[in-house]
Formats: structure tokens, sequence, C-alpha cells
């Protein structure tokens, strides 16, 4: 059976019209999905009408106890119910989790050496029974980029890592692919032509692209954790434009054979 | 089959010990229920501090779209989720669940004659296979006060009118416990004097309770709403001090007949 795990982000969470076009792409899509969004900037944007100071270690952020709260408020509240709200007026029978939910995502406490980041965890496991519970009864997880740590303490993690645990738990008994929606239509080989879209990656073609520097900087972490997803039983990861969702052969898929 | 739904509020929202306290008297728990939970005082403060002035019309409040998004993310979001942790990190299979997330619960939007009462709800259904699907899974909802309209809009709702709307759907299928817990050990005979607990109310009783003057001003609205639960196929609403949840005897028991 097929399954698609969709993570959406950026403009697709702060820009309500972009929203209302996504999601009525959702609601013409029939495979069983699961949808994992991220927080864009609004929680930012609360912290700071809050006062709450901005932490930094070396360009990454520390979530403190106020923080969290935010994170919390923002992700788990107003924009994955917003989210699960208009999917619902569409038909589509949503249902918003955040990790604490049906134990759906636990996550460790990140531990640095002499760092204290704070309320961030990554992801330790997915509770398949609890997707199973819901996708055989379709409905539509909606899952909010919190997470918690089985003890009573909720933490913020990164939706992409969460897409991915949640797409390599479900390889295990579904077909699964995994779609990273962003800013471009597939990874380019040039920058500057958005027609340039590599359609197709396997491990030998990215070292190739790498190696002649078509491929690199802030793509290179990215896709590696794609290829880290279909190594562990994911069976295709696509890189697209929202817009593309519905095109089958859209962006780029990232395959371990041809 | 029995099964329980308990609305908690108040204190029981902003005291992490009283919580802590009451999460474990969930945790001994034996047959279904269903949580659903109020505010407590946190939105107001949130409100407070963001400078969101605060409407009132004829002692009501009206929900703003600011005031609506500060409460859907304290409600939903933080409140929700911390509860769902606890219970998580307790053995509960909780999963927490606003009116949007499965269809759980619609409403309408309230109509003033000429007041805007803004993003206002009344409860209009619940949606009973939601409710069996996470049931019959065994696993706890715990619902946040907050609605959707069906076409889109999420709505703030009583979380009083929520659980009795809940206990009533579940009354098709299930013998239903309503219970309201709250800061007094019952309904008293005798305000200055905790131990005055009246029992059991029965439609006859209450009228003569009413007409002497034992039952008065707040209690009356609270125990109309409760007759009318058992009127709708609601078994028995209690009124208990959360405390005295594990006491199958404790508070005061609203039945049509002994």
């Amino acid at each position: 059976m097929e399954c698609k795990v969709i993570k959406i982000g950026g403009a697709l969470i702060e820009d309500g019209e972009l929203q209302n076009r996504l999601c009525r792409k959702f609601a013409s899509m029939s495979s069983p999905f699961v949808i994992v969004h991220g927080g864009g900037t609004f929680a930012g944007q609360l912290s700071e009408r809050l006062g709450i100071p901005r932490k930094m270690i070396d360009g990454r952020r520390v979530t403190d106890r106020e923080t969290l709260e935010v994170t919390v408020m923002v992700y788990s509240g107003w924009i994955n119910k917003t989210l699960v709200a208009r999917l619902q007026a569409l038909g589509v029978n949503a249902c918003g989790l955040s990790g604490c939910d049906l134990n759906l995502v636990q996550a460790d406490r990140r531990e640095g050496r002499d760092i204290d980041w704070g309320y961030v965890g990554d992801v330790r496991q997915v509770n398949m029974g609890a997707l199973e519970l819901l996708l055989q009864a379709g409905v539509i997880p909606v899952v909010a980029p919190i997470t918690h740590d089985g003890k009573g303490v909720l933490l913020n993690s990164n939706a992409d890592g969460i897409a991915a645990a949640v797409a390599e738990t479900l390889g295990r008994c579904y077909d699964v692919e995994l779609i990273y929606c962003f800013d471009k239509k597939g990874v380019l080989a040039d920058v500057g032509n958005e027609d340039s879209v590599i359609s197709c990656l396997t491990p030998s073609l990215y070292e190739e692209y790498k190696g002649n520097g078509v491929i690199h900087s802030g793509m290179i972490p990215k896709l590696d954790n794609a290829f880290k997803s279909v190594h562990n039983g994911v069976r295709v990861v696509r890189l697209i434009h929202p817009d593309d969702l519905d095109q089958p052969n859209a962006g780029t898929r990232i395959i371990l054979e041809k």
C-alpha cells in the first residue's frame, strides 16, 4: 500500500492564500498521506512582541522555557489548528497531532558538550501503531514539530527530521514517498535557471554532481538526509514546488537505483 | 459499556502541582474516559502582555480575531499539549484534540441581535465516530475548548458546553457519567460548611432546594445544564472536588430518579 509523507514549511505556513491553494491539492489526493508542517516565522514574531530575547549559540537557536511556550503555542496551537480547520472545510478528515499525542514522536533532549540547547529534541522514535490507527480509519495526520521526552516534557524538534522519521517508520509497512515542498521546482543544475531541474538523483549521480560542483552548500545536508531516508526504507524522496504536488513526475526524485 | 466524561478547569489548569496530582488519579482509572479542559486565566494574561484590549459586552467577553489567536494558542497549544505530555509520562495514552481535529466538535458562530460576539461558537454537533475510533483503541481524548464551523474558521467555545455535548453524544452508545470537577466537595446545603454536601439531586429535590432558597444564584445555571444532560441520555452528572475523583460516592450526583 502506498503512503505519502509531505513536509511543508516557510511561506506555505505564513501565506493564507498559498495555504488554501495547497489545501485544495491535498483535498484532491487519493492515497493516504501524512502532513508534517514547520513553524514559519510567526513564533519569532510573537517572541519579539513578548520581549523574549533571542538566544543563539553558533548560529543555532536556544529554546529556553519561555521560547518553548511560544513555540508550542504557535506550532501545536495556531498553525496546526488553522491548517486542520481548512482541510476539514475541504472534506479532508485531518487530525492535528504533536509528538505527545498518542505518543506519536518521542525525542531525546539534545546534549551539547558545554552547551545547553534548552528544550530542543532529536527524534528517538515514531509510534507506528498510532499512525496505523489513523491511516486505516482514513484520517490524515497533520503533525506539528513539537515532540516529547516521554517524561512529561515537550520539546522543539526539526520538522524535516520528523518527516524523515515518520516516513522511515511507515516504510516498514507501506510503500512510502517522502515529499519535501520547497520554493524551487526541484534541485537545480543551474541556480539561475528554474528549468534546469535535475529529475533524478541516485547515490552515484549525487557523487558526480557534488564532485563537479553542480550541487553544493545548502543543498548537501538536505540531500544527505534524503539519501539517508531512502537507505532506511523510504522508496523515493522528492523535492518539489508545492504547486506541482499533483504532478507525478515533477521535481527531483531521490532513489537508490534507476 | 461505561464511559466517563470529566471536565476540568480553573486552578487545575494553572497549578502544575495540582495538575500532576490529578493526572495520577487519571492514570489509576480503569474505564474509558474523555477529558475536557477549560482555559484558566493564562489566555487573559497573554492578551494583556500583548496589549490586546479586553472587549466586553453585557459582562461577556467578545472574541475578536487577535483574541481568537491567543485563545487557540493557549488552549489548543500550551494547555492541551502539556496536559497530554504529563498523561503520557504516566502511561495514559492521551490524544489532545480540538474541535477541528477529526471534525470532533462543530459549532455555530454565536449571533447576537445587534451584538457581534466575534469568534464565539455554540456547539452544534459532536462526531461520535471520532470518539469511538479513539475509545475503542484505548485512547483517552483530551479536548480543548476550541471548535470549528466546518467552513475553515476556528471558534472559542465554552468547555462546560463541550463536555455536556460530548457526554450526551456518547450517551447514545455508552453508560455515561459526566463529572464536573470544581473547587467545592459538591453542591453545599450551607455554603459555609464544606461537609454539607447534598449527595443526590433529582428533579423534584432540585425544585425543593430552589424553592426554599438552599440552592441559588450561580449554582442554578450549572445545575440546569446538568439536568439537561441527564434528560438527554447521560446516566448521571456528578459535581466533585478533583481530589475525590477516585471516590465513587463523593460529591453531588444529579440523576433523573432515585
